[in-house]
C-alpha cells in the first residue's frame, strides 16, 4: 500500500499553509490546458487493471514515455516547462506531488492512485517532489528527447509566456 | 526492493522442472517475433529513469495503455493471443513472470525491473504469473480494446497459427 500523505489546511488563518492538494476532482484546473483525468478501472477477483486510450483522452501522439522511480522524497524533479512536448503523468505505484504552472495560476495535484493522471501541455512549468519510496512516476511524452525543447529557467519560462 | 524469484534449474534428469527465465539477454528470442529489449536508463543522485522512445524499438504505434496491479501471486493473467493487436510489456515495479508461446516455442521471461520490456506481436499466447505483491505491469498496446481480438481458446490458437 502507497505511503499517503494529507496536507493539514488549517480552517483559521495560516496564509502560509500549502494549498490541499487535487486528490479527487478528475476535470479542468485553473492552470491554462492543464487537466485531471481518471483511468478506465477494472477491478475483479484476479487484481486490478488500469486503462487508458490514447485517441481517446490524450491529445497528442506517444512519441516516448518514461518511468522515474527510486527516488527520495527529499529530491525535486521536475522544475522546467517544455516548448512544443506535451505530457500525461500517471503515478503507477506508490504517490507523488505535481506541481503544475502556467505562468499566472499554479496548482498542485497528489497522483496517489494509477486510476488516475495529469496532462501537461507544452508551455507548463512542472514540477515533481514528495515521491514515496515506492513510487513509480510514468510519463507519456508527445515527442523524443530534444534538449532544446526545455526551458530550464523560471524567469525564461515567464517571459515566454507572457509574451 | 522487489522479491526476485530464482528457479532451480537441475543439471542433471528431471525434464519436468521449468526452463530457467530469461532474466539477462536482451534479444530476440526462440519464440516467433518476440524479442527482449532494454530500456535506456538514466540514474543520478535525483533518482532513477527507464525511457523508451515509440519509433526506435516499439514496432507499432500505442493507441492503449494499461497497468496491472495488486495482482495476488495465486492469480494467472493474460492466457489468450491477440489476432491483430501488439503488445510491449514492462513492469514497472516488483516482478512478474511473463509466457509467451508461438504454437511451436514458448519461452518465459522474468521481469523484475522496469528497465526491461519483452514485445508480444500478434498471434503469440500470452500467460502472466507469479506478480509480486507490489508488481505493476505497465502494457502498451497498438489497438484499442476489442473483445473479438481475442483468442482465449489455446486449441483455437493452435489451429490458427499452424493454419
Amino acid at each position: 500500500m502507497a505511503t499517503r500523505y494529507s496536507l493539514v489546511v488549517p480552517v483559521f488563518g495560516n496564509e502560509t499553509a500549502p494549498p490541499p492538494a487535487s486528490t479527487v476532482a478528475a476535470g479542468k484546473t485553473r492552470v491554462k490546458g492543464v487537466f485531471v483525468r481518471d483511468l478506465t478501472e477494472v477491478t475483479d477477483v484476479r487484481g486490478n487493471l488500469v486503462a487508458g486510450e490514447i485517441g481517446e483522452f490524450l491529445p497528442f501522439a506517444v512519441a516516448r514515455f518514461f518511468v522515474v522511480h527510486g527516488v527520495s522524497s527529499r529530491q525535486i524533479r521536475g522544475q522546467h516547462a517544455h516548448r512544443k512536448c506535451h505530457q500525461f503523468l500517471v503515478c503507477v505505484r506508490g504517490s507523488c506531488r505535481v506541481i503544475a504552472d502556467d505562468g499566472k495560476h499554479r496548482e498542485e495535484f497528489l497522483l496517489d492512485t494509477p486510476a488516475r493522471g495529469v496532462y501537461l501541455p507544452p508551455r507548463t512549468w512542472g514540477v515533481q517532489y514528495d515521491y514515496s519510496a515506492d513510487a513509480s512516476l510514468l510519463v507519456f511524452a508527445s515527442h523524443a528527447y530534444e534538449p532544446d525543447d526545455y526551458i530550464r529557467d523560471y524567469e525564461a519560462f515567464l517571459r515566454l509566456v507572457r509574451r
